[in-house]
């Protein structure tokens, strides 16, 4: 049985001591056989909803914090990037490259990082049908092959809420592919006139468990030792004191579905 | 830990031998101390897309049917009703009254049959927020105290498509009331011109093991010796000869789940 | 060219002096040549949110008191109906027979109100797809020959919001029949979690310009000498002194509809 | 009464020939007093659904393009823009720069678009509710002062289709900025999995005539002399020899609409 692969981190980088903090925890779990932790936070915050909000420490800082991160735990280490020109040098640093949902359709970006060699964490984009979600694969597979995986983080439904089509796992994973269940920006709520974005955390574990149940190949949560004082995405996010019970009860539950047996793709089903 | 209930049956009533078979197989999943079987058959499908499509033997003798059912194999049984004047005589032969989500708004349904002192089983709205079912607990708890339970059965997400929220598991369940999952409409494609619902079986399994995970008190599926055969439903239908096997498969979750701990409502939560 | 119909009312029947008041004013606009105006008000609202909304004076004093208003008035009357054995009754009183949105895929509920031989207003459904109120009016026409107009209202765009699909109209017009623009309902904001329904009045003249300027056969308003004071969807409905205002703009612009041409259907198009 | 801004072209650029013959339908349109022209073309269209697509001359190459039919014809350009790194070269031949719907919440884009001192035509996002808009206001105007127009080009209805909201129209016209149509985007219809994205050229005109009637400041379509030979959009574009009589019907609303008083945001209103 494949050990889960657990994308973890705060949402944007503040400083090293919450990094770190959050990585002392990252590197317990990563002890065990049936996970493993990659590393994840965000140099800048490239579209939120005010301008006013805050945007992390931009590209040439972001990257050596999460340099020192690597070199201190050995976890592998990811970032999302925004333009086509970031994907080398990130990809210097990073294991993997992430691509944020609302840039899933620019050919560019998907090229360039693709070309980086490196594997790909593409987000289905709030607009997009999770079959659509081929073309994508294709882009990437034509131009590098570090491979790609597709990440589902919720879907467009009505102004201010998000909606998880679970189907999307499935469909995903019948792309051949290996899924994402971003499990923190799923619970999103969009402003719909507030000037951020909020979000229900106890909605976190609810669809964390519903994806692991489908059959999911990783993970990914945000989490920070005081989520309310995170520049982003606090409402949604899991409290560091809380996420290795969090971790653990899904493992739990991971166990079963490999005991019964993954459903893959649109393949066995009922 | 609560047993599961189980409501299955084919989707409509058409022979006695094919609710017979159906029903011999429940009978021997009822045998499980982790599960309570309910045998479900619609008497009439009051709102097919086309007039021309079959709609089932009529209240009378569909009772009498579901009367046998009940008769031979001593498993509580369960039915739609669409009018008022429907609820007393179905709550005679039937220990569930289930009702429509197309008529989930209907005060003076809800009414009726919660006045026959049977529990009810409304499925939610696909026009309808999760949170707004407090009103139809409401309306059912002032006219009767049989107990309602809310059904999951899909949300309308743009034409020729059904989106499953799973929020709205957690969040019916904090009204206060057991949830259902109906893992076989809520795989439904209506029409967008074509006449009659389609489906998509592949998806039943992967949307149960969610519901399961996340936690609820009731599942439903339809089932048939010979989906394609059946006169409604059939696309979304599990095949007789693959059900105890599926159900197998969900009670094996749901024994993880019950040990790692159910979530209750909103409450818990990471 | 054609008369614009003009559907218009109170939401539900208060009192005689009410109706009378709004009557005037439509009686007043009806002398027009370009309009034809007919009298709505509901005698029941069956499907509020909570049960504890008000509901209206029940079938028996709803028909008297449309009754004395068609009389005093020589104004044509409509009402809708919610369970198929009221159609009869009603039928004797109004000119046209509603159909809620909620009940447009209940075929008895069609076929009865169709077998009274009147013309039915059906409003799409919140959860239909416009193509697929085709068979809606196969059920209406095969059951009776009275003539069907569909009626867009809004469509389900997640919880708490509706959305006019304009497109919907041209659609259901290239079914062969009449369709009915409905400038109240439209602007609904269904509750989430609030117990009632809101609504947005100043959306009511975009839509209906919108509406008008693609070309329709009716125009369906709520109006109300003191919206606030109405007991279900004052906040949607058109204030009785603003009216005549607004149905003038609009005939305006249906009088430039019809001379620069009608779209008919799907037909014309650029 | 404010002239109709009336951006138009073919969607990417081709040859010289095309838009020649295309700049000169537009210039002879210009020389009516009640509408402004502005020729609109693409470079590059970065986000096709599969990276096989024709994408364009690319930035240098077009640019030079669209500076020879200003040259020619006389009629302020416009393109779009997908780099930041792109706004300040595009600024010296465009008199307006586009912002992709895709791209709306990109931070860096706007403000650099912004700066420019241009003014800025920024698409909705097909996620974004119109109040959001606002922030995207706010991100230009505290970058630049040349000015920002908002766009509705429809919003993600369910996987495959778009849907405009019409409301959104005023509700952006309230947020202190003009309004612009795209009525060609809005009858897209998304590919789910289709590898390209078509649309329905039917509803290019009702549409265009709900957003007149409703009042805009400007609109805008796609035309080209033989749409389907167009490497892109080829099903949504309205054909070049229909383009005058549809403009000349859509002048025809606009003048009842100011003869009758335009709404003013959510302002007047009924």
């Amino acid at each position: 049985d494949q050990p889960l692969m657990l994308i973890a981190g705060p949402c944007v980088l503040q400083s090293d001591a919450i990094s770190s903090q959050i990585a002392e925890v990252l590197t317990r779990i990563n002890e065990r056989d049936d996970v493993n932790v990659v590393f994840k936070a965000s140099f800048d915050k490239a579209n939120r909803t005010s301008a006013a909000a805050i945007r992390g420490p931009g590209m040439a800082e972001g990257l050596e914090m999460l340099g020192r991160i690597a070199n201190q735990t050995g976890l592998p280490v990811t970032t999302d990037i925004h333009l086509p020109d970031q994907a080398a040098a990130v990809a210097e640093v990073c294991d993997l490259l992430q691509i944020p949902a609302f840039l899933a359709r620019q050919t560019d970006l998907i090229v360039a990082a693709a070309k980086t060699g490196r594997p790909l964490n593409v987000k289905k984009g709030q607009f997009m049908a999770p079959e659509d979600m081929r073309y994508v694969v294709d882009k990437a597979t034509a131009a590098g092959n570090g491979g790609v995986m597709l990440c589902e983080r919720g879907t467009f439904f009505g102004y201010g809420r998000l909606v998880n089509d679970m189907q999307s796992l499935p469909i995903m994973r019948s792309l051949g592919v290996p899924v994402v269940f971003d499990a923190t920006h799923s619970v999103q709520r969009p402003g719909s006139g507030q000037g951020s974005t909020g979000g229900n955390r106890e909605m976190v574990e609810p669809l964390a468990r519903a994806a692991v149940a489908i059959g999911i190949d990783a993970i990914f949560f945000e989490t920070h030792p005081e989520p309310d004082s995170s520049p982003s995405d606090g409402a949604n996010m899991v409290p560091l004191g809380r996420f290795e019970g969090l971790v653990d009860r899904l493992l739990q539950i991971r166990h079963t579905i490999n005991s019964v047996g993954q459903l893959n793709g649109t393949a066995q089903a009922s």
